[in-house]
């Protein structure tokens, strides 16, 4: 056990905020990438399926391109790495064939003993009623995996910024995604935030406790 | 700063698992719990807007009826802690003007130092194209919360176990959330797991990252 204390925790969390201007100059080393990378494999799904994929970008022109398709927003050209959240827009039965393929090989252990957790995903997810909203609930699974993104990543000592204002149709585009069955949900330039960066000592606005817990 | 290793962080999310079986005998310190508390009122949300409550369900006889509207799940009953999480289901301009007097009050700033920032808001959320699908846009973001948590509690030490498996609408019943503008969106246990939890040791299954991750 590796843990931390809730001090720590709290301290770094305080650190973290929506990092507006990142120094381009200030590249994430290979080893501290891979970790960060490492973590995001490592969110949790539903079922755990990973109905996703993540989509690092360090090129120079892509980036561009890609801010501008984020309303100009710097943070994507200037970060070291951007992330881009990408989700699966249906779940078939190959899709639950492949996962359950994973577990067996990963666990050694039979399709046949996973025949029951096989009907069970098959019949909420691409025969039950969840299947009509099957691309919402790809992407909300995504945000999961930013949730851990931002966490790990300020426990590691990197700047983030999550970002809904983005074009998705654009990034598809850009990313060769169409027609591939994912569709892009969200971004997150991954980094090192600018000396400059006003938003860096503005004080974290949250509502009190008091006012978004409820002890029952 | 008070960061961590890559190789700590990585041991704690191996460490994590989605936990089947409590200890319920165990509960967590109030200490620790309320690190874990402002951890999550710390999560990151759209425009810092956080669009929800957190709901915390300790008392023995409310998490019994949880279990009967989570599929009889037992990590509901026997887990520490409890946390439902709750999402708005529409934004008005009220919404928005809320969050601003709180960006004022913490920030000691005008309201109308924030007039820009107020009218791009109400233009996305409230008479943008965004509003229709609001509910969505704010149950996503409880997912962020939801990574945020599993992630910490792991780093703290305490099991979870993401929950979508329950009766929203039985949830709200219980929680009395009927006609109050939020709803149920999903639960986490939090606690201590079973020494009996044959899922503890089961290896983890992630696809591999060359499968989910894509470098451009």
């Amino acid at each position: 056990m590796s843990t931390i204390t809730g001090d720590s925790l709290l301290q770094q969390l305080n650190w973290r905020y929506a990092t507006k201007a990142f120094d381009p100059t200030k590249q994430i080393p290979s080893g501290e990438w891979a970790a960060l990378e490492q973590a995001l494999v490592l969110s949790a799904s539903s079922f755990g399926l990973q109905p996703w994929k993540f989509i690092v970008v360090t090129n120079p022109e892509l980036k561009a391109k890609l801010r501008a398709a984020s309303w100009n927003q710097s943070q994507v050209e200037q970060c070291s790495h951007l992330v881009v959240f990408v989700a699966k827009q249906d779940m078939t039965v190959a899709d639950i064939d492949r996962y359950l393929d994973r577990i067996a090989e990963v666990r050694g252990v039979s399709l046949e003993s996973l025949a029951g957790y096989r009907g069970f995903m098959v019949g909420n997810l691409v025969e039950g009623p969840r299947h009509a909203e099957i691309a919402d609930w790809a992407a909300r699974q995504t945000y999961i995996a930013m949730g851990n993104l931002l966490t790990s990543a300020a426990l590691l000592g990197l700047d983030t910024c999550p970002l809904e204002g983005l074009e998705p149709a654009k990034y598809d585009e850009l990313l060769g995604l169409t027609g591939t069955g994912y569709g892009t949900v969200s971004a997150c330039p991954v980094g090192y935030r600018s000396s400059e960066d006003k938003y860096a000592t503005t004080p974290k606005v949250r509502f009190e406790a008091k006012d978004v817990v409820v002890h029952l």
